[in-house]
């Protein structure tokens, strides 16, 4: 029986998982591939640390310097966990030009410098796999790369910061303050302290610039992706929300307008019967719509060891597979052998058309709503619903609004002339809305 | 550039999807494949009638014989979307002597034939792909192959029919009773007139049948899948779940017990909260839990000519690829190169242990409750709420229960003793409850 030598660069919580996963489920994996999948040789700086898992590695095949892995003749698949940027990037390319097979988790790297590895991968005449980038376990760079292939994707929509949607779940149910919740999430593991990249939009901008490079089959410039995060939702926004029909959830949308993308991270207000507004704590979930699937959706744990872990060893596995076959052509990162004529252009965020939710804390004195409904309607912003509340303590009163489609730009435009208003009191918190149709 | 030439068998609605996704995404599918994807010849009795599609394939492709199709030296992949047993199955073990790839849709010929078919791919030394089989679009057999390979998979669950989904939707949203969302569903289109498979819950063994020889390596006797229907579901039923924060769906279970597997299909109440229970209309999900991966949900549309024709589409898709990639060896039908070494074993289905709901029609005498309760607990079934409601015109009132966990068997012979009651008025409608972890 033929044997499949992988070695594992970063033995932190995912490369943990993946060696978990590789010896626990063994005999499985023998069967579904039809060859041995044998781990190698392992790289961490730290190689003494108990990790945690039931079959530990021998010391013979562990090792402090990652050109032991990539170096090695023998290995078939370097699988790079280590994560960051820059050493990843490097070992990265050094695998490939030794014609090793590469399997990666790092989504910033993916994100930020996926043009050249792509490139290098197809170069090298080597396969590149990344299921574990996006959505941790959720097989969705399968769904996008085969699943759907058949398809012109026009929506691409998702929860993909477990860390912030376990924050905004527990602000939703136990009527938290934003800074209680992530105390919370740091205290039970949910999140690192502090949560930056998971609470600003970037990690889940991450993975949105993953999926549209696969389905667009072209890598895009990730500074292009609008990002907004969740600092500034109160619990009195995600009770107006609901008292209008929402939940807010912090996703990442793209859809295909034809000539151009749009490509944004930041709270939305999504109706409470949307698939995707029912999905809470830390679960993942990723909405695809294709012009001939239709809507689909796909759900599951976005992180964590064992999520992760499965992810990387499906990698693994279909490597594995192809080489038990034979394959000789590899098929390129993006799963388009050929790019499409025609790159993909983001829109400006200023374009974007959408539906918006306003918050304005102003003073309770007669004329405010007129002075500020005159605004809106000055900028072409048309109201579809209005809550005003009775006075608070300090005398200003919150005035909530739901518009009809308008554009960013005249949004932001007559955002700025309401918070100079005398009478308003604090910054308008705007949350944009989506889904519905 | 490469050709890779197709055939298909059957042009009703599966077959002119597919032709129309070939067509309508050529140029993605070009890039994505690396060759052009060409229809060849397409056989069906009826090679008149207008599909409706937008582009018509010529006349000069359209044969009334199959077997222009599969002795078709040009033709490197055949298409079954006839449907049938008898005839599909000759054609597709004929198209794989010929050394053809074949694609198929066909949930019924796998779930009953699958084991010949199957060995016949891998002796011929060709792929078989089967996406479109279960879920319609939704890419759930890539899922099983490939996304979970790591995994042990230890619960597959699901709304496998639409159909009898999209009734159910419709006696709980518009109370109305079973015959006239059946109506309602064959007015609409959404249901064959009558629809037997669809309601008595064969077509969603037979999907359940082809994931479980997935998930666990070998073919199954389909006539081991228990099936039991959705005919006797009342909206005094979905009225009585619902006030135990119950939906009622027909579910598709799959469980491995350690050293048996559960293997069913029946209407089942699921908490109100569980992701399936919120899976409405005519749409598909499916639950699948591996020990790695932990919960996962795939959804969907279940059926119809674009979500299958997509499916089928992302197969030829695999399979070219395959070709331009030189693929030597074939991945076998059920993606285990080894089958496993114990084969799979149905739990016989008096030896089920789970929750039921019982509703008892009897006569409003004193010490009914208490008689019936007294054949429960002999038989060992303990009651955990109880719902007896007011006198009814005809003088029986309803006595609705929910027990805690009990073996089927013994479930069976007490409600066998309570329907032999003189006080019982009518048989006892038992449910079965899902989803209360």
């Amino acid at each position: 029986m033929k044997q499949i030598n992988v070695g594992i660069i970063g033995f932190g919580t995912v490369g943990a998982g993946t060696f978990e996963v590789l010896t626990t489920n063994r005999e499985i994996i023998t069967n579904r591939v039809g060859a041995r999948v044998v781990v190698r040789k392992i790289a961490d700086l730290d190689i003494e640390t108990d990790r945690g898992i039931p079959e530990k590695p021998g010391a013979e095949i562990m090792t402090t310097d990652a050109m032991d892995v990539i170096s090695d003749p023998e290995i078939h698949v370097v699988v790079e966990l280590m994560g960051g940027l820059e050493k990843a990037r490097e070992f990265i390319l050094k695998a490939m030009e030794q014609g090793k097979h590469v399997v990666t988790a790092n989504k910033a790297l993916l994100a930020e410098f996926g043009r050249e590895i792509y490139q290098a991968a197809e170069r090298c005449g080597v396969s590149l796999a990344f299921e574990a980038s996006v959505g941790g376990g959720i097989p969705i760079i399968g769904a996008l790369k085969t699943g759907l292939s058949g398809n012109r994707i026009q929506t691409c929509m998702g929860i993909l910061n477990g860390t912030s949607n376990y924050i905004l779940t527990q602000m939703t149910r136990e009527n938290l303050p934003f800074e209680s919740a992530v105390a919370d999430a740091v205290a039970l593991g949910f999140a690192e302290d502090p949560p930056t990249l998971d609470v600003d939009g970037t990690d889940a901008a991450h993975k949105l610039a993953i999926m549209i490079s696969i389905a667009f089959g072209s890598a895009i410039d990730f500074d292009q992706v609008f990002r907004e995060g969740i600092v500034g939702i109160t619990p009195d926004d995600i009770r107006f929300a609901q008292e209008f029909g929402y939940h807010i959830k912090l996703l990442a949308i793209a859809k295909d307008l034809g000539e151009q993308l749009e490509a944004r991270v930041h709270p939305v207000m999504i109706p409470k019967n949307h698939i995707l507004a029912n999905v809470h704590d830390a679960f993942n979930a990723i909405f695809l719509e294709g012009d001939f699937v239709g809507p689909t959706l796909y759900y599951g744990l976005g992180a964590g060891r064992k999520p992760t872990g499965s992810a990387v060893v499906s990698d693994i596995i279909s490597l594995a597979r192809d080489m038990v076959m034979e394959k000789r052509g590899m098929m390129p990162p993006l799963a388009h052998v050929r790019p499409p004529e025609k790159a993909v252009s983001i829109q400006p965020m200023d374009e974007l058309m959408t539906s918006y939710y306003f918050r304005v804390s102003a003073l309770d004195t007669p004329g405010v709503l007129s002075t500020i409904s005159g605004i809106l309607a000055q900028n072409g912003i048309s109201i579809s619903s209005v809550i005003q509340k009775g006075r608070d303590q300090k005398g200003s009163v919150p005035i909530v609004m739901l518009t009809h489609e308008a554009r960013e730009s005249q949004v932001q435009r007559a955002i700025h002339l309401i918070d100079n208003l005398d009478v308003v009191t604090d910054k308008t918190v705007v949350i944009r809305v989506e889904g519905n149709d």
